[in-house]
């Protein structure tokens, strides 16, 4: 069994944890409570709304709204967020290939208040996805670590720029690497677990305790059924989840 | 709008939120890190297997199984998890009418480890609810609140013994005179929201801030259709969630 408790959090972090119920997608919510500068991570363009009347009520003032990638299985709300709150620029990796205000890679700071997240690059669920870390006390405390790793699970393998070998890599140097009692928030869950740590990831994922050749074997035989909501969602979501309708021709 | 951050929670807690799909329940793991002493707040008899297997990977004894009240929308997990495993002990209120090992009442505290739950009684969705408040450094750090109070709502008054002017003395007299940091948690959350702070509700929540009889003429107005799993839920949390079958007739 594991033994780790939680690190002791940023004093000024106002955090929260959102979830969509179509998608089984977590949105994040972060903010310096002393500055009110916030960011939002994997935000839904369904649950805009709910998210605006949150950051609202909080008297928030929204900098970024962050993907960890280019998602294949909801439309982001990063371009409605833009519309709604002007404050707000989207973010996402330069190697994912979508639009953004900013783009990102490892090593890079999103700053907000005296607050940020560090950008480890973790591709393997597709090029572009990054695990974001934040630090306090000179160490890491918390990891969003998208879809490179879920609770007991990964991220599928079997689609965009998919592949088992680098998506191993990526968990081993730059999330296992972490220390034990990291927090890790995945941004999906399909048990209706909402976080888990480097230590328990570490002893119970049934995939990645695994050896790489084991791994790869056990991806490669999913036979995952084609994503329901994919030739819908990246399109939208490599112009930043705004599509532009097609005019109605004048007859 | 609100300026509340979390209050500094017990170093030995170790806690996790857990999710059913099915009816919306949060069912809440608690235990103290040093003794390994559990308890899970609301667990959901089909989810028993999810929650015996994280309680099994942190090394853990689960020493009880509580809810906060009789519920109407699931069947209970309390009678399953004390088969699986024999540590357990189910907890409800005395005056739930359920039936339990351990009845609790204003004022009684739940002990794992070095860690405890007071116990309050917040009546008015049924005669049973209560809330259980963890203290820290002397002072309350959160609250389970059940269905007395939601993340911007409230459980319903209009079936077992509902009554609205009891749901809002009672949420007036035991939660909203917590401190505004106080951390609540709900049993329920039909929006993917997580968590609530005293001062967030106090503001925000749109039936609880208007006064005592527009709060009662709201909830006597809603016009909900029949809970749609009380026939069976009822009847079997009842007697903690196992029903013996009708034997087969000999014929
Ligand atoms: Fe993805
Ligand atoms: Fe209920």
């Amino acid at each position: 069994s594991v033994a780790t408790l939680p690190p002791p959090l940023p004093e000024n972090l106002l955090f929260r944890q959102l979830f969509d119920y179509q998608s089984y997608t977590y949105t994040y919510l972060l903010a310096d409570q002393n500055t009110k500068d916030a960011i939002l991570i994997d935000p839904v363009l369904e649950l805009v709304n709910r998210d605006v009347h949150l950051i609202e009520d909080h008297g928030l003032t929204l900098k970024y709204a962050v993907n960890t990638h280019c998602h294949a299985d909801h439309i982001t709300g990063t371009g409605e967020l833009k519309k709604r709150l002007p404050s707000c620029k989207s973010v996402i990796s330069g190697s994912s290939g979508a639009q953004a205000d900013v783009f990102i890679k490892e090593g890079d700071y999103i700053h907000f208040g005296n607050l940020s997240l560090e950008v480890a690059a973790t591709p393997g669920h597709t090029n572009g996805c990054v695990t974001y870390v934040m630090h306090h006390n000179g160490r890491p405390v918390i990891a969003f670590t998208g879809d490179a790793l879920l609770i007991r699970g990964c991220g599928r393998t079997d689609f965009q720029e998919g592949d088992p070998e680098t998506l191993y890599r990526s968990v081993y140097d730059k999330i296992f690497s972490l220390p034990d009692d990291t927090l890790l928030y995945p941004a999906h869950d399909y048990t209706g677990q909402t976080v888990t740590s480097v230590a328990e990831e570490k002893k119970f994922n049934p995939r990645l305790t695994k050896p790489i050749n084991e791994f790869v074997e056990i991806m490669k035989g999913l036979n995952l059924p084609y994503p329901k909501a994919i030739d819908k969602a990246l399109p939208a979501n490599l112009v930043c989840g705004i599509v532009e309708m097609p005019k109605a021709k004048k007859t």
